[in-house]
């Protein structure tokens, strides 16, 4: 087998065979073909896109380039959730304590923010204490005992991944669905999960920016996860706006909590209900998503949830005091309002707008290891289609820079006031 | 500027600007931009093609990339011809000669064989003395005194093409038309002539398969030497079968006589006054193309064309005997005829096939420094559409191997005999 002819066969829009794309990935891991081979084929797949087969073949030969996990050492049904990645995305701190509650087993491997989205990882870590880095044994004790833990990942998890991905991201093939889906499940299916959750945002601050491809990339993902044996959903939602109002890791935190509180956002409260009420019903504990989104609530109502991601947090080391009283945790010391300089609607939100400046703050990374400031980021105090008044406070920046000027600037031009009453809808849709 | 951008901007169909094509070919052959990122450019050229101002920005790169070659110490009109590879072209050793008997000057730098195309140089080193090799300043002065020599180049012409076809080669990218353009046209741009003769060769023994993609290959290519101020004009000839009989160096030699003394092929024959006759109206030396041909003819009727090729062949140290008596010539030892083993049509000739069983008899190279006899080659005696009994001679292998048994089973694997009287027509088309 020649790699040069697998590119021109695929160039050509042939299909390729198993036996080709395992020679590809496991040439390419190994060195044996060029980088500059994988970029021509990565380019020859961006225009041609893979067919269904070629697709899990290819998410197969990536996932076996390194470790799998086997999660089968934890009893009952084990959920694993992913979120495309959007700015104050905080669905795990709750859906994954509302899940657990119910008993749903919640072994959830997380990662860390870079750019403008934050990581599950650093909000946690916001709480003092709590432990990311336990051992593999004591995790599965978890999730055994209380159902839920939270942790990093630390194994060799598809190392054609890394490897492709860096490829990718000097070569303009990023943006093809195909090599996205595969990226993205090769790492979930690497997981030995029953019920995966998958969020594809879509808007100005998610990686997808329109609904075509976030449905396109939603139904492949689902249709991988199937090939593999794994029951699977995929909803599309909006990241026209920052979800829930807190951007950055403290801030996020006590949002989450208030949120288990039933205080929070109504947006935020609406995706938690909405992504833990689908997986619910995959787990037979409801027979129908609307009731199994009337149980995630309950769990809420009941303060079952909150109790349960408080469990967590001790377990792993973290002071349950402060998810008892969220303002023990330390915020930045300057707290600047950014006001409304006109009377109208908001048109619209620059979410990455406002997630790069959060990110300005220290509360995110340019680069992967910078370190990060946990008390820093950005209340959104209103939503697209409020009316505000001149002085209506629009942001409150949490900032512990000694000139946030610039990052004022940022976050007022992120807010459009005019005449248009737009509205948001959340959830687009739900791919299955 | 970055790579990656102007990557993603070709990716995406828009049009490179100059300096975006200037960036990526200097920073290419400086060795700034990596393989991997040129390789994914080159596959987005492949699917997205180019304007003509994009292969006009990127040949005259190239150019730029190394040395040009100036022949304006020449006086008069120069002239030059570029095959895109046949088996048995010796067009060169004919065209030429016509030429320079009218005084319009053919200062030829040629290039050696590979694979199952021969090459001008091997051909003329046939001539027991001739030198390919001369000084830069006697080849101006035989051009200046006698309008004609042909040698090998040997300066640094285009090193940015040298670059980019070896990681073509690699990468599935050759069989790009704007990529091919840009390789042939640079080197031809990169000398300074008046006027370009262009053969784009089509059919089984050629690299164009079909005549969508040599008409296409051959308009951007004048298209390409219009934009740089040449006259230029593209000939869209079949390479079904063998041009002439001989396939060989020192038999396309002999060939190459017989037709300046009028005793050559008809389609070899056809195909040098057509070449000639369209540059000799190009150099205004007839007022029309079929007065041009009429004048090409004639040359070679008056003798004046022989003549010329025995001035060069003397001028550059080459035996004149062998021009008057090519039964000089040194053949293989051994001449084994193939014949026809049933009645009919000639109904295809894999001039390819044949091609490389010439290559085989050590007649061509396999590699850039093999070693080549210039005794061996085929005379293929059919044409399409001829009608053979048995027994009939197809072709005469010229061997000097110890086991031909091989090569003869490729020969006769090369002829196709059958009940269908299929024709050929030499010339498609002219392109100006």
């Amino acid at each position: 087998m020649h790699i040069v002819d697998i590119i021109i066969k695929k160039r050509n829009g042939l299909e390729l065979n198993k036996d080709e794309i395992e020679y590809f990935i496991n040439g390419y891991v190994k060195g044996d073909i060029e980088e500059y081979q994988a970029s021509a084929l990565l380019m020859a797949i961006y225009f041609n896109g893979m067919t269904d087969d070629e697709l899990f073949y290819l998410t197969d030969s990536m996932i076996k380039s390194g470790d799998t996990i086997d999660l089968n050492q934890i009893t009952g049904i084990k959920v694993d959730k992913h979120s495309t990645g959007g700015v104050g995305d905080k669905t795990t701190l709750v859906v994954g304590p509302i899940l657990a509650s119910l008993g749903i087993k919640f072994a959830k491997m997380s990662g860390r923010g870079l750019g403008h989205t934050g990581g599950t990882l650093d909000k946690l870590e916001s709480i003092p204490g709590y432990k990311t880095n336990i051992p593999f044994e004591d995790f599965i004790k978890q999730v055994n005992d209380i159902s839920i833990s939270i942790i990093g990942q630390s194994m060799d998890l598809v190392p054609a991944d890394k490897k492709l991905y860096a490829l990718r991201d000097v070569t303009g093939t990023v943006e093809s669905i195909p090599l996205i889906a595969a990226s993205i499940m090769s790492k979930k299916l690497a997981v030995s999960t029953d019920i995966i959750s998958l969020d594809v945002k879509v808007g100005n601050g998610a990686f997808m920016k329109n609904i075509e491809d976030a449905k396109k990339l939603a139904s492949t993902m689902v249709m991988l996860a199937n090939k593999f044996g794994r029951t699977a959903f995929a909803t599309i939602t909006n990241m026209d706006e920052p979800l829930g109002e807190a951007i950055g890791n403290s801030l996020e935190v006590i949002e989450a909590i208030n949120t288990l509180n039933d205080k929070g956002p109504k947006d935020f409260l609406e995706l938690c209900v909405d992504l833990a009420g689908e997986i619910i019903y995959d787990a037979n504990l409801a027979t129908s998503i609307e009731m199994g989104k009337e149980l995630a609530y309950e769990q809420i109502k009941n303060g079952k949830a909150l109790l349960k991601f408080k469990e967590c947090v001790k377990a792993q080391g973290g002071n349950p005091k402060y998810i008892d009283d969220p303002s023990l945790f330390k915020l930045a010391k300057k707290q600047l309002e950014v006001k409304a300089n006109k009377e109208g609607y908001i048109e619209s939100i620059n979410a990455l707008g406002l997630g790069v400046a959060s990110s300005h703050l220290g509360a995110g990374r340019e680069k992967i290891n910078d370190k990060i400031n946990h008390s820093t980021g950005i209340l959104s105090k209103v939503k697209v289609g409020d009316m505000v008044k001149v002085g209506d406070v629009l942001a409150v920046i949490y900032s512990d820079l000694n000139d946030t000027s610039s990052v004022i600037e940022e976050v007022k031009a992120s807010y459009k006031i005019g005449s248009n009453k737009n509205s948001i809808k959340l959830i687009y849709e739900v791919i299955r």
